[in-house]
């Protein structure tokens, strides 16, 4: 979005604050389903700020988030306020624009985190001001918020032209993701392999190299805390140029596979289309070779309180031969999960461009 | 201590529990200092309550906590109360009793936390309330925060017959001390390099391993923000066969140097005699050996956010061969020190003793 009108409605007021903070959960819900489309949140307020209406994107072709909770609403809308994560949409897609269903609602505020600056849906403020709606913008610190939330890889993708790349591993305190006999279960514990199941559940696609695919012979399904697959599944696929035998498990039986038949990272990723999150989990040549490509975004790294000394190491092959031309991340969290600890990096790095 | 008696003289009180966390601070002082006697602290109430006196323990020869606290409050401890990290001591060493000390004095009340077993020492409550002096033990939180503090390493050569080993260590994310072509200056950031600094003035001995002190000459000093040198510093010592040559930094000017000629970890540490604290920084080698001896107490592990792929990793050699037998530490404490991140950990195996 840009600066025009920025603020014009007035200052966020706290019932709405607390609204946008609601709506950005609401909207983890929408991850790794509602792609191409946002993972976005609303929230409806009636006139006296209670909570009457509550919506998260559904999947591509379904309504989005404004729709969902309006429709919640309903009558109780009308002179309320619509908030919602990103800017409401003024294109007519394979639904209608959301600035018109919240006209049509008869909210008479609608608050906003992140402007849409796609050239398709952008201009939605502008358009409710002229409807007479009061238009108003969260505080920078909430816009930085939401854009670090859920809306984080969507965003990446419209603005770097590719998917948001996380490279997750776990490995000992020594960097070694197998001991000297190459075994490697369990090196985290219960806690932290939840963990990685849940994640699995909010992205796109989850990539092993073609020889972690054959050595582990991963499911790569996201799997419930009881074992059993959960309802939402990433896409999963294996890089490389040797073939994935029929009976691998990865290949599964709901035809959520993909062969992604490269060894450039850059030219995968333009295989995989418009998906937003994309997860690179092993081994540690595809890692080094996204890592060497300039495409590795962020990091999952769970480590395990445990020295082995030998083994194999987390990764190989990064394009670095001096300390000084290492790959730089910044530590965003810290968080302990049972023995271990989970760390989310982002990179220092400007985002590599996509050839899309 | 054995549980006779304790808590007789009725609960720990509001004022003393604040002067125990304050007694715990003041002897940080006597770390890497009071070797081999234990590095306590000591407040003095007068009888309102209010602190007439503090005290560490002095370099060996000097006085106890106890006394130099009490010395600081004069008369005004007549009827006071003496809160002290340690038991009060009952033997007649260097310096005559504290039980003695804290009689003559006047308190009327004697606070302290971990009981002191050490068989000269021991009987100071005992004796203090045959003397009719009240003896309160703090609780038990307290007592296992003070056993994790200044007073751990003693304690661990108390009860294992051998010092607290550390092992140190500066990492990048994958497990490297190196990049590809050897470069590892400066993996960790300022923050971290000053905490090494801190650090190495509370330890006795720093060791590092032959080939490390032939490769990277390092001065092992423990410097000062400005970059001239702590007054207080470990010994500096190098294992290994190998001659440490005549000009190595590592040799200094202080005579604080010492060559451990041999290649086993149990016998280089009993070599070195009744020290509380020592911290192995390196390399790899000398921290596989420790490990695989059974002698790394705990890990000092400082992780930059950086990635190289290749390079020396951290450990080699640790005598593990598959996951099963990996050495298992617990993460005690994680902090943010600028870009990176010091994790503090401890061996979850029981001490090896000593051979002395």
């Amino acid at each position: 979005m840009t600066g025009v009108g920025r603020g014009a409605g007035g200052a966020i007021r706290q019932r709405e604050r607390s609204a946008l903070a609601l709506a950005v959960e609401v909207s983890r819900g929408a991850l790794g389903a509602s792609t191409p489309n946002p993972p976005v949140g609303a929230i409806v307020l009636d006139p006296a700020g209670d909570i009457v209406g509550r919506g998260a994107t559904e999947p591509a072709g379904g309504r989005h988030a404004e729709a969902v909770a309006l429709d919640a609403a309903g009558d109780r809308a009308r002179g309320g306020t619509l908030v919602v994560t990103l800017e409401p949409c003024d294109h007519h897609g394979r639904t209608g624009p959301c600035t018109e269903r919240a006209r049509a609602a008869g909210v008479s505020r609608v608050v906003y985190a992140l402007g849409d600056t796609t050239p398709d849906a952008a201009g939605g403020a502008e358009t409710l001001r002229r409807a007479g709606i009061d238009v108003v913008t969260a505080d920078d610190d909430e816009i930085v918020a939401v854009a670090d939330g859920p809306l984080r890889a969507w965003r990446h993708r419209v603005r770097a032209g590719r998917p948001l790349v996380t490279w997750k591993y776990a490995a000992t305190l020594d960097g070694r993701v197998t001991a000297a006999d190459g075994t490697s279960r369990w090196i985290t514990g219960e806690q932290a392999r939840r963990h990685v199941h849940a994640r699995r559940q909010e992205v796109d696609v989850v990539v092993v190299g073609s020889g972690t695919a054959a050595a582990d012979d991963p499911s790569l399904t996201a799997r419930l805390d009881d074992g059993s697959p959960a309802p939402r599944q990433p896409l999963r696929a294996v890089m490389g140029l040797t073939a994935v035998p029929a009976g691998a498990a990865v290949r599964g039986t709901d035809g959520r596979f993909r062969h992604l038949a490269t060894r450039d990272p850059a030219g995968a990723l333009a295989g995989l289309g418009d998906v937003n999150h994309v997860v690179i989990e092993g081994g540690p040549r595809l890692a080094g070779a996204f890592l060497a490509a300039g495409l590795v975004d962020e990091v999952d790294a769970y480590l395990a309180p445990l020295v082995v000394g030998d083994g194999r190491a987390a990764v190989s092959g990064a394009g670095v031969d001096t300390l000084a031309a290492a790959h730089g991340f910044e530590i965003r969290e810290t968080t302990r999960l049972g023995a271990d600890l989970h760390l989310r990096l982002t990179a220092h790095h400007p985002p590599t461009r996509g050839q899309h």
